[in-house]
């Protein structure tokens, strides 16, 4: 199982100020919280909108390494920022994301084909998010098979299902659900992103929601958890459901997580 | 989604001692809190290995249903016991449980023709618990059948799957809700009931094996829960599964729990 925090994101006004601001302890703060709760690996977005998200992006990755040492997952719609971003990052990045979408998606070949990497595959393209599982697992073997072409295993292959939110529509939980069986079937080697927060976008109490929907996705095949690692009640579902689904014989992954106090 | 409070149970040593002192303020205590934190109905079991049972059952519900009035499931070894307490229980029992065992099953067969009742069908027989959920579907329709010539119609019927202990057998979650799956797609009617609590017998850290195995039962099709609703962790994770699986159209269920306090 694999944690990537997700909190430093310029989606967030406080991370937005932060980078405008070159708050460099804010960002510090935020990286040493995610990892000591848990993550793996951290997510990095720069993206305010403005013209500086190749500078603010390049920044964020310096101070974040800095910091915490652990590699990033560089999370851009600019195949540019990605791109420098990267060459500044030290060891093996992931790329957040590549998708359908033609038009980038000859650079962000380039650009993975350059380096070792690991690749995030999103399951869209220039017609959208699919309505049905089936469309979505289709897209994920597409790029899967264009990853490799382009030299990167499967095995460096994120395949991310899409969650919408459930608050807009009741069928974005089973789907996605479906997605991530589906794709566990079709492509065993790749790995299962889940973006974890987006589930319960809109309603209260998101929480419960995150922790939930993290455990049904692990339950279903999902190796890897894009979330706010913060919260106790995600790293707790997503080890708890592992062990509960079978994967985990004779509770070893359980009882190692308990010691380490993950599980309060 | 039903919620059965598992606590007054005399396999709990604190609950034998209040049984055997007829210590009723106790057993009270133990009946408000679980209709507090939002049980709608208390499972009771007097079974403490003495010769008492009939007695000791009897006076569980009254004392029970005096404090809190809520409709018990009878839960017994000793089918004399379950007739008893249903004599004196007020409103529509739930019986707990039936199974394939040929030796009881005339006795508690004619117990639940001579009354409106639930009853929990369990999927084990005189050759034990099966090792695959296709036989446990199989007896699963095997119970229901007899009791639909008893005079249970299927709405009444509450299937247990079993649930095992993933401490001693890895497969005991994947089995538990692959029956569920093949309970709900074969017998639609029927009512889905999961003994939430078994799964983390003998681990540390049980309540987070809890929640989410009650999360992982409610997405397979589970609409019943007995278990320890006093933790809040699993009424909070059987809603949210129930939203997350598609079952919860515009969430009205999920806004009513949140407005109601049960997803803090």
């Amino acid at each position: 199982m694999l944690f990537i925090g997700e909190s430093i994101n310029a989606t967030r006004k406080s991370v937005a100020r932060a980078i405008g601001e070159r708050d460099e302890e804010a960002i510090r703060e935020l990286a040493r919280s995610q990892v000591e709760a848990g993550a793996h690996m951290l997510d990095v977005n720069a993206g305010t909108g403005g013209d500086g998200e190749v500078e603010d992006l390049k920044w964020l990755v310096q101070v974040v390494q800095d910091e915490v040492g652990v590699p990033l997952s560089l999370d851009s719609s600019d195949p540019e920022a990605i791109r420098e971003a990267s060459r500044v990052h030290e060891g093996e990045p992931m790329i957040n994301s590549i998708s359908g979408e033609e038009g980038k998606q000859a650079t962000l070949l380039e650009i993975v084909a350059s380096m070792p990497c690991k690749v995030i595959a999103l399951c869209l393209d220039d017609s959208g998010i699919p309505d049905t599982a089936s469309e979505r697992v289709d897209l994920a073997e597409k790029l899967t098979s264009r990853l490799e072409t382009a030299g990167v295993p499967q095995d460096k292959v994120f395949v991310d299902p899409v969650v919408l939110s459930v608050a807009t529509d009741a069928g974005a939980g089973p789907i996605a659900l479906e997605t991530i069986e589906k794709v566990r079937d079709r492509l065993p080697e790749v790995n299962i992103v889940v973006a974890v927060s987006n589930v319960g976008f809109g309603l209260p109490g998101r929480e419960v929601l995150n922790r939930t929907f993290t455990a049904l996705a692990v339950s279903r095949g999902a190796d890897t958890m894009l979330a706010d690692i913060r919260d106790p009640g995600v790293v707790a579902g997503a080890i708890a459901a592992y062990t509960l689904s079978g994967q985990d014989p004779y509770c070893g992954n359980y009882l190692k997580a308990y010691r380490d106090g993950l599980l309060s």
